[in-house]
């Protein structure tokens, strides 16, 4: 269909249904002693929230998420069920992180950023590093950027284990802050970004960036409808379930065919928490 | 969520979506010499009718694929893509059947019948096989069954290669007639079925019917709120996209729990050609 090869790294299937779980774990068990003493806190409406909660319930660590009131119920609930400890906010950044520092200040626990972290940025590269051991050498590797956590540890996992693949980060048009960042070489916040990939609306980080700049070949962007279109391609052909957030991969290829074509491409499917009772195709 | 140990063997990822091109490559490659030279021919309106037209595609062998005039335009055009040339006819089992042996008299063709049918049989019972070479031995292996082409094929790999594991089939209980058949020991036809698992209306056949008697344990049913519910909860934590004939071998586990806690169960998902703009649980 696209004139390439493309070899997909599901992270739909990992644990609790997305790469998230593996930075969480990682900086989890990076500061165990403490952790288990303290417990950890982040603040979090999505896949981190579920990925920290979860690592954490495992390990005998107390768990904090400060989430949004008005956060998907479905969430909510699967972060109680992880034994997570839910602290409700407003729903703003604000009330998010004066939220958290009060319950930082309180209990002592570690502050573990959805993104901007050393540990989880080293654990979310080790799905690029599984796909490089099955797949060696591609000419691409294509992974979806928001704060930059999975883009920035995939862009390491090259440099250090396929140095000649070039690295390309997916984002949508509509929330394109990463590909002006990268261009420009200056931070560019996300405004208001109104797109269907809900898990890339948020603003590269101070660890993230530096990394990007320096480690990846450049940053494609794909329209709304381009995003909605792979989503469908992936789940009619591949059988399937991811989130709108995964789709860019495929849909920054379909869109900029030219540059991929008769390539051997490594892309990495974030997750798969799609909501599967409003799908957008459904929904015109 | 069911107290048991489940090993999915997922032909959904199978090619063209479904366990029937296994029956389908096998009936094809089992008379290649006259099937080159006088084609293959069927009556189906669903996965057959595909697995048939591609494996007859890149084998060299024309396929005259008869198909109702009402069927999913979607399918139709499937088959066109492998190369299956379609033969329209009344949305009736009799227009099917005749037009069937007109084409059959005027081309020679060989009737690859769906499933009663030994090479088809054969073909199918490799899921199970395999499945057994991962997972030996389990207590329990069920398989959906319809016609009973993959019921019967599973029972046989069973029988010959996991002698102790009991095999069952799972059945819509508004299409019962396997279960009627198999308890009365007498063959009782399905009769104007009113299932969701479209793949699972039609009979037993002459010989699936005799293998099933001699090597299957049970056949039990579950109700369509049932099959959408086991369906939902494999979507949503499996993420993978089945079609609700696959999801009848969790439902019966999930409506007869006392007859599974504690075992170890392989369950055939047949396969994934759902239709994703059209869910059941968005139709309320």
């Amino acid at each position: 269909m696209t004139g390439c090869n493309i070899f997909f790294k599901c992270e739909n299937f990992q644990i609790a249904g997305a790469f998230k779980s593996r930075g969480a774990s990682n900086a989890v068990f990076q500061h165990l002693e403490i952790a288990r003493h303290k417990g950890v806190a982040t603040h979090s409406s999505g896949n981190h929230a579920q990925a920290l909660a979860r690592v954490a319930g495992h390990s005998g660590v107390a768990s904090y998420i400060v989430m949004p009131e008005n956060s998907n119920p479905l969430k909510i609930a699967a972060v109680q069920e992880y034994g997570g400890n839910i602290i409700f906010c407003k729903p703003t950044l604000q009330s998010r992180e004066e939220t958290l520092q009060s319950v930082i200040s309180e209990t002592g626990a570690i502050e573990i950023h959805p993104y901007d972290n050393t540990d989880i940025i080293a654990g979310q590269a080790t799905a690029a590093k599984e796909l490089l051991e099955e797949i060696p050498e591609p000419d691409f590797l294509i992974a979806p950027v928001g704060g930059g956590g999975l883009l920035s540890g995939t862009a390491l996992a090259c440099h250090y284990y396929s140095p000649k693949t070039q690295v390309i980060g997916a984002e949508p048009l509509n929330a394109n802050d990463a590909q002006q960042s990268f261009r420009q070489r200056t931070f560019i916040p996300s405004v208001n970004p109104d797109t269907i990939a809900d898990g890339l609306r948020t603003s590269l980080g101070k660890y993230t960036f530096p990394v990007i700049l320096n480690h990846v070949t450049d940053i494609l962007t794909v329209s709304e409808e381009g995003i909605i279109e792979a989503m469908k391609q992936i789940w009619l052909r591949m059988k399937i379930i991811i989130e709108p957030s995964s789709a860019v991969v495929l849909g920054i290829i379909m869109e900029h065919p030219e540059r991929f074509r008769g390539k051997t491409i490594g892309a990495i499917i974030s997750g798969g928490n799609a909501d599967i009772f409003k799908l957008p195709w459904n929904e015109k």
